[in-house]
């Protein structure tokens, strides 16, 4: 690996003073010019601080490591000392840093370095390193009271298929980067932070998002080969992320506000399947045209779907069990969600089928008046169902972002004492 | 390579309304690939057709999917037509194509698309695809006598615990790329063209190149943090590449001069065992340092490594037993190899450790007298051991690379009458 910015080059603008006026011009260079090629995109620094957490509204990167963690202490000061832990690697590793000064190199060459390493020469590839905690998290460290009536476990539904190694966790870690190789140096590290007070209960790599959660961003196609979200919500729509997205003060308890909640689905899908369709079937499940995403009937991605629109035989050109029609505000009573999904494949099952399918993730204000209905509407009614089955779930409370000098969940846990 | 814009990058772009716009987001696609020095990484098209096949001497891509496949059909016929819808469609997917003239939309509406679609809008990412015979293969064709006598399968080595269903396999699929989502494609589609030939053996996706095969590329790190492949052999050492690579009129059958062989061993790395241990065994264990990965006793990372230094107390500066000593030409009568393995990382095991490691992949003249001599020495005395754990193993002939019209195999299986 290489990048065009090496992590030593990144330091030496930080010795030069110009940390923060190179981040911005860099990340403004690629994401607003029509000239990206010649900055070097590797060296861009998503903030770790702020009034939310990165990688919800961040445009999405091309790559993902997740994992949920469950607790082996039930010691509040653990914990907390834990997540302060993380949050000052977190924060280090965002800025293409070691999580801690001279941890890969230690001094004291007789004792483990507290930073593996890997990404020693790696740029900060937009990492964004994210929080949510689950439902048992609050059983666990014995504060009931403290978790939010929105982070209840979801029901059963139709033609899940859970593997219980895929499901649940205390905590969770989303990492997003431009490089899989700093991605997954950023949760191997917490990983090992957390160790004596934490425990992995499963863990997930995502490649090529699915997502766009930019309007700068073009929309990417799944492994279905149709595009994927294109009306998803967008970083440029405020009003409509607090509507949708962020928790607002009256919610529900407020260490949570301006915080949101991760629904991660882990779908396979059977693009064997899949793949012997027909074309006009294919669009049919989707209801959208497989080359430009428009909805069927449409000419545009963007263009909104004609749900009324009928055929010369009285039926509606969107089918009615079609994909997006099944999964729409208008079918939802105005529902909508932040979706932030990655394809994955990890290698082939034992029928020699490609283990692949789309790694789910959205943020929503309320899983339960939000992901809850619109996924009792799905397994209900979506056409796409024939080819895809839920074999893993997870729902966690995303505290909102940090301010200077907090760390992540200070504000849930000083308080409950 | 050779630039130029591809016909699917040209329809990515143009169908888009917002096309302009959404250029800078569409390289943001190959952002923080780590290509150095490249203007637009992902237009980079690799040539298909050459002495070679592409993908060996290739500048190692970011991202991997190799699957190998076993023969469900033994006639021969057969078998040549798929090779030769193999070619054109690879071919295809090499200049960012689809894998047939309206693949992935095709205007009979009511067949299924013969191209899936996933990278419709994606640029050719330097894709390569390269191909190799297993052993195996000779066998179920009928054709024994037209086997190289080189492609026998391997010794048992110390320690191995290879899983049946991740070794072995008739035929081989490297797909490397830039953009995993085209590399995955590739080999998708190939395998969906060989549906009644062929059928998956197995797979492995792999990310982060740990092996630079180009003087202009830098050493990656593989997950134990050090850099790897300092000293492999690269594309522009055409005469070692000659002795130790490809194979030579008189090796053995015609049809695999220009050829190689391809050995590929997954090698699960503990590396939460690795984190415990001290920067001093660390280093010990490998020989190099972490930091620039300079051989121990040394101060530059391509300074030849001193086997003959010694300590005030007598004892080697580079241990006996350190990967690199056993591993090298001067422990091996010579033995060099060409490397070009990827990271991989498929979630936790059912300890909650990653279920992390290094795809290694080789390519050699002759696999019984490079690549088993040298993993009798490190299965017998490599310090590394202990920390990791060989769990699949394949062998391929890759035949040469391909003339204008000629497909793959062809020279074998024409001859083979």
């Amino acid at each position: 690996m290489s990048g065009g910015v090496s992590r030593r080059r990144l330091l030496g603008w930080t010795g030069a003073g110009a940390a923060v006026a190179g981040v911005g011009a860099v990340s403004g260079y690629t994401l607003g010019r029509s000239e990206p090629d010649v900055a070097s995109p590797g060296a861009d620094v998503v903030d770790f601080r702020g009034t939310y957490q990165a990688g919800i509204t961040t445009p999405s990167q091309n790559e993902l490591y997740f994992t949920a963690l469950d607790l082996t202490s039930t010691g509040k000061a653990a914990v907390q000392r834990m997540l302060s832990q993380w949050t000052t690697a977190a924060e280090r590793m965002t800025q293409g840093l070691e999580t801690a000064e001279g941890g890969a190199l230690p001094r004291n060459r007789e004792s483990p370095p507290t930073d593996t390493g890997e990404a020693l020469d790696l740029p900060p590839s937009s990492l964004t390193v994210t929080i949510g905690f689950g439902s048992t998290f609050f059983d666990k460290l014995g504060i009931p009271d403290r978790r939010p009536a929105a982070l209840a476990e979801l029901p059963p539904f139709a033609g899940d298929q859970l593997d219980p190694a895929r499901t649940g966790g205390d905590i969770c870690i989303q990492a997003c980067a431009n490089d899989p190789q700093v991605a997954v140096h950023a949760v191997r590290n917490l990983i090992r932070i957390g160790f004596g007070t934490t425990a992995v209960r499963w863990g997930q790599f995502g490649y090529g998002r699915t997502s766009s959660t930019s309007t700068q961003q073009p929309t990417a196609r799944n492994l279905f080969g149709f595009k994927d979200g294109t009306h998803n919500l967008k970083a440029e729509e405020p009003d409509l992320l607090d509507e949708h997205v962020w928790v607002q003060g009256g919610d529900g308890p407020d260490w949570m506000t301006g915080g949101t909640y991760l629904v991660a689905r882990r779908i396979r899908m059977h693009i064997e399947t899949w793949d012997r369709a027909s074309l006009d079937e294919q669009e049919a499940v989707i209801g959208r045209t497989k080359g430009t995403g428009a909805p069927l009937g449409g000419t545009g991605e963007f263009e909104p779907a004609n749900y009324r629109s009928i055929d010369a035989n009285g039926t509606p050109v969107i089918p009615v069990n079609s994909h997006i029609r099944v999964a729409s505000a208008e079918s939802l009573n105005g529902i909508k969600m932040l979706r932030r999904g990655f394809n994955f494949v990890t290698g082939s099952d034992d029928r020699g089928h490609l283990n692949a399918g789309l790694f789910f993730i959205c943020f929503v204000r309320n899983p339960q008046t939000q992901f809850v209905p619109m996924q009792q509407a799905l397994s209900a009614n979506d056409a796409m169902r024939e080819y895809i089955q839920h074999t893993g779930s997870a729902v966690f409370a995303c505290p909102p972002g940090l301010r200077e000098g907090e760390y992540w969940g200070q504000r849930l846990l000083e308080d409950a004492v």
